[in-house]
């Protein structure tokens, strides 16, 4: 055999750039900074978005036979029914909306070095669902209908980066999954790709460093989902700073806890095997049906509702917004009832900052089960019994609380759907308890550069770790 | 935050054992006693197959509205139609059989070292569509239906140590898919499970050295598809020997090649991005038909064949086998027409051994794509137009042929269904092509960690790569 081409520099770009690029901080004056240019943008761009009913929706349709809402170019996403039986569980079977969307879109996050720190290029968006209006989104966040100009829209920006990258630039490519209870199977290709530092800034564009990033998740209602989901997929390995300049307890466990040399209180491949037996043997059937066919759901005055009241509604929205691609249009959102929570137990072990996964079954997932926060839920869907960990982490004392802020999901198709997000310090010698295992941070890492192991709240969570400081 | 448990040994146990376990060779005399051991085993069993006409199966029923075929107990598993459409593509529609069996089973082999060797638990196993009937398989392999004793047979021998496994003791265990043109999602439990030395062998069974496994595999129609497949996701890493004592350029290749800390043409993140890619922009539909629908296949004298002969028949068989859980049945077999071809051509790349993968669309799959051999492909059914590499293989000079031996997929549900498997040294330049790309063995080892990345005939020659000392 010949060798006829050698091997690249083996050290893989993303861990240059992490090492070279986190070990500064973002001043106070900075962060100012960004606040002023996002409130600035907020106010330039003016949009109004009204109740609207599913019953004449303008560009959407109501399918006579089935009761299927989609859009008339075929594209977007329809609104369908789901029948799910989970053979064993406590709630065997149900019937509920839920919103199909087999396109795989591109959630995108340009990063460029500048005099050795590492920047991220955001986006101050618009979205109907949003609760303030504007977010901070990734570079790009699309749909193929989006960027194949279905609705006649401008043209997607970079998105010339995301559909054709250069290889060796690319720091992150992962098919993630969302919303298991509310979407059918949706993925979005989560992308992180570096870019030479004088690309041009469009409007509405700002590069912001990484660390920043990281502290504002701590801002409510701010950073979007999308934008989340990307960072959580960008490596921030080895051993280096990565966050804060703090010598306490929980940092220095923090800085280690992301080296992949670091132990855990479970080595990978138990992790695996404990994943695959559950999808071996965890039995879930989710069969698309007719939206008129759904059992205990009803579409009257416009909206489609449980009939007592809880989980979400189905609801149109009219949008004004001159700044968006399209001037203005209507759409179905999905808006949940009441506030969700999506918490981490996290704990030192040995050294390593762990956290205590879920392993939870969502009827859309593309795999069965995926790994979830400690604990997921809506308190108000919950009445009489709150599920494991709920209180405890609702009713943890202040010092115990690492992180504790309101985020919202996605917004093009979610309205108002917001969810605290917490990390809280552990307590007490919780071992593993059924259905949950105590994780590494490095280990997060290292499944996130694969599909279906984190689930979106998940994602959010390992996010918003980083801010901890 | 306390540190109420300790982090246990970091050494995973596989590194360990395959360290000490494969640094010696099985000596020419072993391996003799394995053969007059399972010619012995041969003997022993008695069995006859016949064929029988789908139309009266005992125990199978054909629904007279759809013309699927399914089992009365409404396990194992239906023969069904499926209609494809993959947008873009040289063959952009058709409709064919499949057989769909949404179970997960279990595909084990229990290891235990013996003075420092790793050993195998190995079983001589009839099955009704193996052409010599019987075939060296894994300590386990079992559908659900046979481990819940649907049919109403003897407990599965060992499946104990599969179901219910001890956390630290698996050192594989994941879903990988088999064929995707012949089976609707299928996935299989492969697992390799340590166990101590005294464990009771029971009749049929015998320990082989990992080492004659390997070597087995170069016996034509001797080790059985599931053998090879979770062979395959025995993680053997690390510096150490592995197979051979020979000290030629290749074998010194092959043994780095292995090695996690080994450079590659392409990095993962970057291979990982192409997978992503594909999967993201890549239309399939394979939507579920009823069987009498199928366009181009006709249901005649008791069997199903393709119009112009080609593919595959669905035909009926007659098993009588006293030896086996159940003593005598009758079952739908698909039955190829033609031997398969499946190779690798491979180099050395920077002194570690790479192998030239495809990016493989197959109706089947669970997720789209997956990396499959250079040329996958049966001769007979591309007359005119042979698919890329197929002429460069058969044709390939006696000393560029690393391995060459012929192999029956799965005799429980394929009838004669003989594939050729080639390891061929690559000549000339052979830069990435569409479609293809050069991957290091030890990616591949990475990658057999998890689902869905390497396809069932991929997956049999990385098992063959060991064998080729």
């Amino acid at each position: 055999m010949t060798a006829s081409f050698s091997l690249p520099d083996v050290e893989p770009a993303h861990r240059r750039l992490a090492r070279s690029a986190l070990s500064r901080r973002s001043a106070a004056g900075e962060l100012m900074a960004f606040h002023e240019w996002f409130a600035a943008e907020s106010r330039r761009t003016s949009f109004e978005v009204r109740p609207a009913s599913l019953d004449g929706l303008s560009g959407w349709h109501t399918d006579p036979g089935t009761g299927n809402i989609g859009h008339e170019s075929g594209k977007f996403f329809t609104v369908e029914g789901l029948d799910v039986e989970v053979l064993g569980a406590a709630r065997p079977r149900w019937q509920q909306p839920i919103i199909v969307q087999p396109e795989v879109g591109i959630l995108g996050i340009l990063v460029a070095e500048f005099d050795g720190v590492l920047h991220a290029l955001v986006q101050a968006k618009f979205e109907p669902g949003n609760v303030g209006g504007m977010q901070l989104s990734p570079t790009v966040q699309a749909t193929r209908s989006n960027f194949t100009a279905v609705h006649g829209g401008r043209a997607v920006p970079y998105i010339e980066f995301f559909r054709d990258p250069v290889p060796d630039r690319v720091l992150a490519d992962v098919l993630q999954s969302e919303q298991g209870t509310w979407f059918y199977r949706k993925r979005n290709r989560n992308m992180v790709v570096e870019v030479d530092p004088d690309l041009e800034v469009r409007d509405g564009f700002r590069w912001v460093t990484v660390g920043q990033l990281h502290r504002l998740l701590g801002v409510d209602g701010l950073v979007n989902m999308d934008t989340r989901t990307v960072l959580s997929c960008l490596p921030i390995a080895g051993p280096g700073p990565i966050v804060g300049r703090g010598t306490g307890p929980y940092l220095r466990a923090l800085r280690a806890s992301f080296d992949p040399a670091s132990g855990g209180a479970h080595q990978l491949p138990e992790l695996l095997s404990w994943v695959t037996g559950l999808r071996a043997t965890t039995d879930v059937t989710a069969r698309r049906i007719p939206l008129a066919e759904v059992r205990g759901w009803s579409r009257t005055d416009g909206r489609i509702t449980h009939d007592d009241g809880r989980f979400f509604d189905v609801v149109g929205v009219d949008v004004r917004a001159p700044g968006r691609e399209v001037g203005g249009w209507q759409q179905p959102l999905l808006r949940p009832v009441g506030t969700g929570v999506a918490a981490f137990l996290v704990r030192d072990i040995g050294g390593v900052l762990h956290v205590l996964v879920q392993a939870r079954i969502e009827p859309g997932f593309h795999d069965v089960v995926e790994l979830a926060p400690t604990v997921q839920a809506t308190p108000t869907n919950h009445p009489g019994a709150p599920p494991a960990f709920l209180d405890e982490v609702l009713s943890a004392s202040a010092d115990r609380v690492r992180f504790d802020t309101l985020l919202a999901e996605e917004g093009g198709r979610f309205d108002h759907a917001l969810t605290r997000y917490l990390l809280v310090d552990a307590v007490g010698p919780d071992p593993d308890l059924p259905g949950h295992r105590w994780v590494a941070a490095h280990q997060l890492a290292e499944l996130l550069h694969h599909s279906n192991y984190l689930n979106i709240e998940a994602r959010t969570l390992v996010a918003c770790l980083y801010s901890t400081s």
